[in-house]
């Protein structure tokens, strides 16, 4: 449906092109007696422990994601985050990522990701195939990555001069304790734990770095790098335009015993200071472990011209778990030590950042302790003026 | 704190702003054991009859509404949906109209709200004063339309050159069976059903053509009518600005065994259009019900040259409830009769428009039965080319 857009197709329309891809997913047919599926005023989803795990995020185009970049031209596609035809920079990629960055949510806690809703505006010039490519990514992202119980089970459309998706995330703990940013049980103040990461740290950021270099300057870099490089580029921007958190992680760090558990959306390092300050410690990030990761990226990093270290203590959108375990303790299959919490944090005092005090998102005191500034490096939307 | 951006204050700055009044809410320092409040990757809610129901909402900057409505010239300002401070085309009727529209879809489910996510996006030039209006509005919703279970319990912030909100609404069905747009029992096809409303119709369309009109020319066409008429006009902007959707209404028409309901944003036309045809029915509105409660708007309609009837068949965004009962049943408490749903209509299939088939959206079948046209009137974002 080369060139067909989806003004005037209706609401009815632009529903089926989106249905058909969610009803594909194995989850899609299984609503149990008592529950109600998609096309009512709202959904009745299933809460088998009597709770469930809840959150949004929203995307908008232009500032989480660009409908322009050169990733298939040097070799992205061929890097291979799925099974399907959809380009790198279409709709495909765009879904599959807001999937997956709500998936991670889910994975946080530990929970099972349960459904998705998700809220979608966009212009009547909007192509019929960049949007049903947006929704085969967010079915790819459900089905490669393994969050076999969730489906769509609702949303919402509007038209804008401009792509804005908001995806909500439900989940179910299937009986087990949440695994929280605050450590739970409390470990005495003085005693220090370990930190422990699962995935990749700085390939989403490398693949940033990829995309937002022109085709031509990209291509000359490249032309004189080792031949590893170009592929090394490649698989980069995949993980940039389609991030794989580890799902299944996190309930495997509960299950080992995690005291406190998040996952990496906006770089190790300020991630990390945010679970020091809500714990009331400082971080301290293992030199080796940065050193070590940086490595593999080294050689991108230096065709470049950019620093493989800033990618990997810095960068955000690799969606990888970053859990606190006591010290010493053996790290879960697929977690690695990347450093510890100390004591000697400012006290968050337990009123900033959780509870009844915050009520949207995630949790980030107000002041910061001597010696570790959570803001250093990631994303904070509003951090500047301009 | 006239004047004040956003921009440069931190998502952390940001979220206090939100909290503040968030954290006001009667239900906000409730959570039982086992369920997790905001600040972290995802919250835990309770949900005591092992499901939760579910829906979300995305509203936009200049295409569902406006910062630059002349409402509080107009005498809108004294129309009063609560007791606060904030003029009326402010953050505050944003956040009023976005909480209320997901409260209704919870209320057209028969359930009981338990919580409310934000996702929000804004420009840094986004006055503070405003983003705390916002936050104002929604809590004001939540208490005034008496949510009273009802928390916030998660969001998300992003910056963008305008302001989108989504919000996802969950909710109880407190073990009652949710009341859903397809008959439950089934009624024999040949038996009619008579629709009952709850709520106004009409009052937000012709908000709408009052808040549409410049201020000069409205000004001057109210001079030269009734003086009651100046008094309806200011009524109906703040029906359009802080919609008042019945809660409890939903739980009162499942008791008094409605059959099927939802709730009316598009139109009682086109919603009631939805209802005929996911149960194989066609509608019959009663004429009667129509010139009766156009004859209230009549005054006003008179004054701007536009249709009463036209406002109250066809306009959208009163949130009042459509529920349907057997033939002759007395309506509940609030509750009138508006028509039926008479035999006749093509049967939707039971494929489109619910269940797997569907995952995104309102039912809305694809074909449309003789003599009626569910898109008839109301809103439809894509059903136009342009």
């Amino acid at each position: 449906m080369p060139g067909r857009t989806v003004g005037g197709l209706g609401e009815a329309g632009i529903l089926r092109i989106l249905n058909r891809r969610f009803a594909a997913l194995p989850a899609a047919g299984d609503w149990p007696e008592g529950t109600v599926g998609p096309g009512d005023d709202a959904a009745v989803v299933a809460a088998p422990d009597g709770r469930f795990v809840i959150s949004t995020d929203a995307m908008a185009q232009d500032r989480d994601f660009r409908l322009d970049w050169p990733a298939v031209s040097c070799g992205a596609s061929r890097a291979g985050a799925g099974d399907h035809a959809h380009g790198f920079t279409g709709g495909y990629s765009i879904g599959w990522k807001a999937a997956a960055q709500n998936l991670s949510d889910m994975n946080a806690m530990g929970a099972d990701a349960t459904g998705l809703l998700l809220a979608l505006t966009m212009p009547h010039a909007t192509g019929v195939s960049w949007t049903d490519g947006l929704a085969a990514g967010i079915a790819g992202a459900v089905r490669h990555l393994g969050a076999r119980r969730c489906r769509v089970v609702g949303g919402d459309l509007g038209s804008d001069d401009r792509i804005t998706l908001a995806i909500t995330a439900t989940g179910d703990l299937g009986g087990r304790p949440a695994v929280r940013r605050t450590m739970t049980p409390e470990v005495p103040a003085s005693d220090p734990v370990d930190l422990v990461l699962c995935g990749r740290a700085g390939w989403a950021a490398a693949g940033l770095a990829v995309l937002d270099t022109s085709r031509d300057e990209l291509l000359d870099r490249l032309r004189r790098a080792d031949p590893g490089v170009r592929r090394l580029a490649a698989l980069a921007a995949a993980a940039q335009l389609r991030p794989r958190p580890v799902l299944g992680a996190g309930r495997r760090a509960a299950d080992a015993g995690a005291l406190a558990m998040m996952d990496v959306s906006d770089g190790v390092a300020k991630d990390a200071g945010r679970l020091a300050l809500v714990n009331g410690r400082r971080v301290e990030l293992d030199p080796d472990w940065v050193r070590s990761d940086a490595g593999v990226l080294e050689p991108l990093a230096r065709a470049l011209g950019r620093d493989a270290h800033d990618w990997v203590a810095a960068g955000g959108e690799d969606y990888g778990l970053l859990a606190v375990l006591p010290a010493g303790a053996r790290p879960p299959h697929g977690f690695r030590r990347v450093g510890r919490l100390a004591p000697g944090g400012v006290p968050d005092g337990g009123g900033e950042g959780r509870g009844a005090e915050a009520a949207v998102g995630p949790a980030e005191g107000p002041r910061k302790g001597p010696g570790q500034d959570p803001d250093q490096g990631g994303w904070d939307h509003f951090a500047r003026g301009d």
